[in-house]
């Protein structure tokens, strides 16, 4: 573990904004590790697509963590057993998104700090925003902070140190003002996927209310759209 | 999800003291979820232990989450590709133990909280303790208090109704009153494995220091040891 390098450890789902974060965190200067998760119900062009955009920003690593939350069932969304009747697939029978994981970025932060402990990073970096989906209380800042004040009683390093810093770039920004950072940063949003129902090689259907919401950010950045339309 | 029954998140880890606190749980009245980690070190009889724990203690459910954090590599402790040194098993060349987990309360209350979300419980059980083992952070009642905060803003849960409790009934007792206190509610510890080098039928080796320290619990409280020594 070297003195010298300022390592991070950065969340990565493959989608514009974590995107945007990432390339923020190298521009400050850090060591970047970029993690995601297979949880299950990922599309896989998502996770390819987070591999491409560690690479083009000269991530350190890119590391895939194989969590599979159907495990917990209980759920249609994450049991198996259960059948999803075509009609809940986009959630319309119970208000729950498919994209719907329970403690989210609870579960998240708590493995990107556990894989900052070994790697002696201090500083995780999330790309969470209580501007555009402020429906969901873990991206609120509240959140944010009790967070890290856990992290910081929950280890060693983060009692006798200077402390885990739970770095949220995004937390204010619209889309507009993230897409603007980012083209500024250089990040190739073409790489990026944030469409809820991509083809197999990543194509957004243009539809969906992630494309919508993506459509508008670039349309009032004054950025040509580079998303990959199908 | 029903309102008449109070349902609880216990997790267990096949030891003896998080079998007493799914007894206490279970006296508490509560309908008991046990949750146990494979996390891809342990010796799979603790597994086997947490198993007939759950079944003899009355837990509604006992789930077994796959968790491989040998996913974050980094150490000889998690990472298949570095050699462990025969001298390094008993964690002398750099003081971790080999039980060793990073962020590993923080971690498994994540994913206590996240089955706690589908199943609609307000309630998690963990079996820290602060007297016996004092010298992890995340152990100490602040942690707990700090984490509860957290999940208490992390989920729509939380936030409206009258919030997550973390329950830690072991966390000012010493192993002596742990004893006392599970033989009182028909713990059979004789189904518990504490030991860190157990055989294939979890019979315990009596030589570590988890051994000593069960032992020396038996021997205080007065209660006879049903521990299966090799």
């Amino acid at each position: 573990m070297s003195n010298h390098v300022k390592k991070a450890v950065v969340l990565l789902s493959g989608g514009l904004d974590s995107a945007t974060v990432l390339a923020m965190a190298q521009a400050e200067g850090f060591e970047c590790y970029a993690l995601s998760f297979d949880y299950g119900q990922r599309h896989h062009s998502e996770l390819q697509a987070a591999d491409r955009v560690a690479e083009s920003l000269g991530a350190k690593e890119h590391r895939l963590f194989d969590l599979n939350l159907r495990q917990f069932g209980g759920s249609a969304l994450t049991d198996d057993a259960i059948d999803v009747p075509d009609a809940a697939v986009d959630g319309e029978d119970n208000g729950i998104p498919v994209t719907y994981v329970p403690a989210r970025n609870t579960v998240f932060l708590s493995l990107a700090l556990a894989w900052a402990e070994v790697l002696g990073a201090m500083d995780i970096f999330i790309g969470v925003n209580s501007v555009d989906y402020s429906g969901y209380p873990d991206c609120r800042p509240e959140f944010i902070s009790a967070y890290q004040a856990m992290a910081n009683l929950a280890t060693k390093e983060g009692i006798e140190g200077d402390g885990f810093q739970i770095n949220t770039p995004l937390i204010s920004l619209t889309k507009a003002q993230i897409i603007q950072k980012g083209s500024a940063l250089g990040v190739d949003y073409g790489l990026t996927v944030s469409c809820y129902n991509p083809d197999d090689e990543g194509r957004a259907c243009g539809q969906c209310d992630s494309c919508a919401l993506r459509r508008a950010g670039f349309s009032s950045a004054k950025i040509e759209d580079p998303t990959r339309y199908r």
